[in-house]
């Protein structure tokens, strides 16, 4: 890997130093490692930004007691198909692994199941979530609220999240489709990171202080009025998962996110579909349509893919010659697991 | 209304020869003031495009026999909250009312119910359905895919569908939040607008025949490669959409609808929430983060809109003054009403 201040670690190494730092501060054996494995996983994967880059801030997070290291999702309320937790504050990616987890149970029994969590916090990449359930045989679909880092349509002001949703589809062949975005066109650290590099965005990505818009990183970074995707309609989006999230799970709402001094306690909502629905038609069906897709050309780039279909490749490559890691990052993690 | 080749006629009478037409066309009494009240009330609340201007093209529809009049949806799979039903090739929009119909008497028993649709026709405005379920006190969800008319990331071949979403949240005032939208920026028919009166897009709305980014609604047209909200991420949430609306309901997938002559027989799901899950404490998180909203202030606009939150203004006017149509297309269904 050429890129500079990135180094390759053993995904092992990563993990194991991952879980001494958890380990060291409340996690019991079994869910530390089950939390560093979600985190070293998603830096696996090529998802840095919800990986390691992210795992200083959870840890200051538990420093706060924003995050209770030994919370769990307890259930408040139950209806057929649809299940109502708090997740008491206690770590986002185990709360979320547990709701997916508990959304799966309820579509064995009934087709779907719906599980709305409150009260959780940050699940670093929604994808995981949704590829639990795929991994499991199971249609995965899930979305969180955020505190507000967008301006709804026309206003300087952010009052909406970026609210990022997962869409899995199970393939038998393990190369499952994943749909996993946020609702705004780029993330903060999308544009931090086009900004040290002093590039341009593909795309416009938002506005400038005085309300033009650019693909200028440093611009958006200075007016903090990053673009939805859609504009108005990503805007739209943005509030109405806001408020499913919210009432389904009678949760805070990213206003009452923003109201707070950080984003804790946030809303969640995990929907498993059974794969019992996906008989032989339906998976021909399935494989038609991705085999159509396939067939579309990008040009001077081959064939069009599916949204997540470089995950194992990338998975594969980084397994075999070791995990991407931002140095500085990997140095200061590793102190945090002697301290 | 000073729109040129726009006039106003009052909503009772635009229904009535609706229904007219469909009564010559094979519909019975009820069934047909239902469907004409649908088309009416599009164009009552603003949404022509999907009102009186598309009926000509439902009739020619049912002429050819990809709309079937008598027919009705019927179950064919049963799951506890989810149901897989056909709609036979009925009429696109009483067959998505009895579908949201059934999802809300799902969800009165088990919380949620998801009413999966295939072999069913173009519903006209995924908005009605979700407003539907608001009026009866739930939680509104519905989506359809297309046939293909958006070209994957990167690609210039049309493969994945603009799938229109609606989502509603019901207020005890009636204002309900309504998101209702495809996932293509801009619909054909607002490019075709723009196109005929010389203007400029808003924002980029695809692309030249060369591949370059443009605002010319024209070289759109022209190169028929309109872009997907959020770019990359549109055109994957429009794959995600199309695939759980075909697994769902069994049913055909944009791929499939593209290998025939023309659009019918498209599959759609529709998702109820009970209105129970609502308690005060959610009522008000609701009011609190639409107040929010609105303390938000677009420049030289006044208060940021929630989406949906102009309708009852629209409907109001139209029922007062009379419901705008296109002169040309008034006409033409007037003569249908009498052959």
């Amino acid at each position: 890997m050429a890129t500079e201040g990135l180094t390759r670690v053993p995904f092992a190494t990563l993990r194991k130093v991952l879980e001494q730092c958890l380990l060291l501060r409340g996690f019991d054996g079994e869910r530390a490692a089950r939390c560093a494995h979600i985190f070293a996983e998603n830096s696996l994967v090529g998802v840095a930004s919800h990986g390691l880059n992210r795992f200083p801030r959870f840890l200051e997070w538990i420093e706060r007691g924003w995050i209770v290291p030994a919370q769990t999702p307890q259930r408040i309320a139950s209806f057929d198909s649809l299940e109502r937790w708090d997740g008491r504050l206690g770590p986002g990616p185990l709360n979320a692994q547990a709701g997916m987890g508990r959304a799966m149970e309820m579509a064995e029994e009934g087709g779907v199941g719906v599980l709305a969590l409150r009260n959780t916090n940050h699940w670093m990449r929604a994808g995981t979530y949704a590829w639990q359930a795929a991994e499991a045989g199971f249609v995965g679909i899930c979305f969180t609220n955020t505190e507000p880092n967008l301006p709804p349509w026309g206003s300087s002001q952010p009052k909406l999240g970026n609210n990022p949703v997962a869409v899995s589809i199970p393939r038998s062949n393990g190369r499952h489709v994943l749909f996993d975005g946020a609702l705004s066109q780029f993330s903060y650290g999308t544009l931090e990171a086009a900004a040290r590099r002093g590039e341009a965005l593909p795309v416009p990505g938002g506005y400038t202080r005085t309300g033009e818009l650019t693909d200028n990183p440093e611009e958006i970074l200075e007016s903090k009025r990053a673009l939805p995707i859609g504009y108005w309609k990503g805007a739209g989006l943005s509030l109405a998962l806001d408020l499913l999230a919210t009432l389904l799970s009678a949760g805070r709402s990213t206003c009452d996110l923003g109201a707070q001094v950080a984003e804790y306690g946030v809303s969640q909502v995990f929907v498993a579909l059974s794969g019992r629905l996906m008989d032989l038609p339906v998976l021909q069906t399935i494989e038609r349509t991705l085999t159509n897709l396939h067939a579309a050309s990008v040009e001077g780039k081959g064939a069009v893919r599916y949204p997540g279909e470089r995950l194992l490749a990338i998975r594969t490559e980084n397994l075999r010659d070791g995990v991407p890691v931002d140095e500085d990052i990997w140095k200061d993690v590793q102190s945090l697991a002697r301290q």
